[in-house]
């Protein structure tokens, strides 16, 4: 079997050419190792019913020596960033995170004419429009909302129905801390366990003051009404101090505290905010449990949509990055 | 200006090309009146953000005198089915209804080498798989959900996710008439009152058994598990013969009653049905006001989405036609 992309074989004389594509995996922890999975676990499913066969060339990790998911084959480990980018591919998933080396990978990457697809929120916020400038195939749905297909709702979806407002619960950790707390968790013991289940980091402050989802509102504000994310200013306020306190006071009143994003189109511009809200208890975003995101659009034509699902995870992020596989390379989806 | 697809004029230096579409549009009642005025009041904003400009050529009509939208030129009307179909156009945009004068449109214009947008239901779970063999060119996210994007999702968004279950409010129709009488209005008024929003048919019947929300099932089933919605059965029971009775007893019991929609890939194939179900008021099925659609997809990688917005109603509809019409042509967006 061929591995280049332009090369197709009928598999069979009824069903279409299979087409397949070269991936260069850079990160194999939480999300990279999922996505590993999810490749070799659906394989004949990707074959029969989307004509791909994704074929993994190279994976690039910060520590080769370190223990990861079983699908990884150890012979295509590097820890060389100049080695991974030479490797022939069609596409480069960046889950590596931070954003010195991916912004190497992705400048690198769609540079020698690659499509790139990645989770990175906080590369995208600074770098994105600099990057989609090389070309249509940058894809990131998994940057924003986890399991949530808000990515290509707002850019295609919902193309030309005038949205002017985005609301959003987008930070998974805080609400899955949140959601702990209320069923009687500490907060130290919510903390941890949202580390344990991989949804924290070791260091959660991006997460715990709003960074993280402040990033993720001026992705949906550049996707929903053009705003340039790298300029907007999202006025950000994370969870309070006391947030043991703040949720017991919440209960009292009936209500749920959420850490909620807003960003509207008005006339003066795009004004977008982060900050804790006590929501009532019929409002969809205080529908919102433990790692769940709830996204609200709203447009002229098509008042308010509200979607919700799980927001992190390695597996929901995984699915979300294959799911942008799927969509670059699948024939007949164009 | 040009009106081929094929020639791209640049309408300044720094924008990307402008492409004309040219539209044929069958049918402007409602839905059609609905998109000519969308295409009109958002032309500027398809140009600058979309670089597409529609240009309707032609527009079949049943009955060329009866009083339309402000934005029909009575000079494109025809009453000819052959000569729409012989107007040069890119595109057949079919919201005519019906199956009979649709099924020859749908397969004329896929024959002429056009693509194809149609809102019909009733059309597709009987022609669906036919029509798509013509090739990609093929888009209705219009025929189900209404504003809520549930094909372009189950079609690419969740693509190899491994989707085993959809569970939905799918006919807005009969959900305005419930959620009318759970407000106060007796049977009789809801239905008016849903006649009169334009969400109901003079014969509703389609929508009150729920045949409407069935084809939609099957549509969805085709979707997410590849069944032939042609051949699938989906067992179908409409809303109670006393439905003032039912939704006052499910009231007294602290539920509501909905007409829900279940399909689910199961070992021995896919099963699907319609019934009107007592539910939770925290079932999120329950949360369907009005027109409202609800539409839960569970897969193995990403739990259960829930989708929330308007599932009937001109712009709606309007607003999803002009969805896929975007995605068909956009440059970039492939």
């Amino acid at each position: 079997m061929s591995t280049t992309l332009a090369s197709r074989a009928s598999s069979t004389a009824s069903r279409p050419p299979v087409t397949t594509v070269r991936v260069a995996l850079a990160g194999c922890g939480t999300v990279g190792g999922a996505l590993l999975d999810l490749l070799a676990r659906h394989a004949d499913d990707l074959t029969r019913r989307h004509a791909l066969r994704f074929h993994v060339v190279r994976i690039l990790a910060r520590d080769a020596s370190r223990p990861r998911s079983t699908a990884v084959e150890r012979a295509l480990l590097t820890t060389s960033v100049a080695e991974f980018l030479d490797t022939p591919a069609d596409v480069v998933v960046e889950a590596i995170g931070g954003s010195c080396t991916a912004d190497v990978l992705a400048r690198g990457a769609l540079a020698h004419g690659r499509a790139l697809v990645t989770a990175n929120k906080a590369l995208l916020r600074t770098q994105g429009p600099a990057l989609a400038a090389f070309g249509p195939r940058l894809r990131f749905e998994a940057a924003v909302g986890g399991g949530v297909p808000i990515v290509r709702l707002l850019r295609e979806g919902l193309a030309g129905q005038g949205v002017h407002r985005v609301r959003a619960v987008l930070n998974g950790t805080t609400n899955y801390i949140l959601s702990r707390i209320e069923r009687g968790d500490p907060y130290a013991a919510a903390l941890a366990a949202a580390q344990r289940a991989g949804f924290a980091e070791a260091d959660p402050s991006r997460d715990l003051q709003g960074v993280d989802a402040a990033d993720k509102l001026a992705l949906l504000a550049w996707l929903a009404f053009g705003a340039d994310p790298s300029t907007l200013e999202v006025v950000t306020e994370g969870l309070p101090r006391d947030v043991d306190a703040a949720v017991r006071g919440a209960a009292r009143s009936g209500r749920r505290l959420r850490l909620v994003a807003t960003a509207e189109r008005a006339a003066r511009g795009v004004t977008a905010h982060v900050s804790p809200a006590l929501l009532h208890l019929d409002d969809p975003l205080a529908a919102a449990v433990d790692e769940e995101n709830v996204i609200q659009v709203t447009s002229a034509s098509s008042g308010t949509l509200t979607l919700r699902g799980r927001g992190a995870g390695g597996a929901a992020t995984a699915a979300a990055l294959l799911a942008d596989l799927i969509h670059l390379f699948q024939p007949g989806t164009h």
